[in-house]
């Protein structure tokens, strides 16, 4: 059962890794140079506070996966995985939120603010955004599931021993 | 021992309900109406999908937080507990990281994109969607201390009995 309980939490950990890679990767590099009436116009990811904090978050969620599974379980930095579990999730979180309102703006503009959508002119770095986006958001269901599946095995024995 | 537990659980609480109902109605009391070169400019947080998003967030939060002190220490219910803690704690990250992405922009603009800032011009608009933010954060730390304590004692008497 512990044999089960371990390849389920690796195979999720390798999951999360891998999908918060991609995500990390998609967004750093998407980047796309047109011009629109003679000017030039350059859309990056590092123009755009909230795309550098996803890139930092899913960096460290990406390294941060792989060296949770080298933890023995049972051992005293074992105990503290779920505490950072939880620091992780709420990171990547915040992460996703805030590059989705951002993209949101990007795609549809916000007329009240007076900001014009720019997805029509820089279509192939609005869909590296978005694949990003994607990415990220399976790496931040992962991790819930990783967060819900440690839960529930710290609260069965606790259980059983009241 | 269990008394004391119990209080500082009702007292955190209280204070995250309190903070959480505080930055739903700041946020939601936040409009303003401006007229710059004879054009009228109205701003209002219905306006923007994330100040929805953040409104949603914190009351549900507000609600949740006084319906949780009255489950009894013990059944069934309070094992689900921490496991809605920490979707809550996630909600609200996102509400506040989302929210924070706009109100950036609308502070100081994203040249790249065309986006200029608004806040030179609807500057009461601009001070409530703030306070909203700060008490939000507040709410959201209150619930990541409510998270940790809870973990903490959930792991403690695990440990003790392996």
């Amino acid at each position: 059962m512990a044999k089960l309980h371990r390849l389920i939490s690796v195979v999720l950990r390798l999951a999360a890794a891998g999908a918060a890679a991609a995500a990390a990767i998609i967004m750093v590099t998407s980047h796309e140079s047109t011009s629109l009436f003679g000017i030039e116009m350059n859309a990056k990811y590092s123009y755009t506070p909230s795309f550098v904090f996803f890139v930092v978050a899913f960096a460290v969620a990406f390294a941060y996966s792989l060296l949770v599974i080298l933890v023995r379980p049972g051992s005293t930095a074992s105990r503290l995985v779920l505490l950072s579990d939880v620091i992780i999730g709420m990171l990547l979180t915040g992460a996703v939120a805030a590059t989705g309102a951002i993209s949101d703006v990007g795609k549809n503009g916000n007329t009240h603010a007076g900001w014009l959508p720019i997805c029509a002119q820089v279509q192939d770095y609005c869909n590296h955004v978005m694949g990003a986006l994607i990415a990220g958001f399976v790496s931040l269901v992962v991790y819930f599931l990783i967060i819900m599946y440690s839960l529930h095995a710290v609260a069965e024995p606790l259980c059983s021993c009241h």
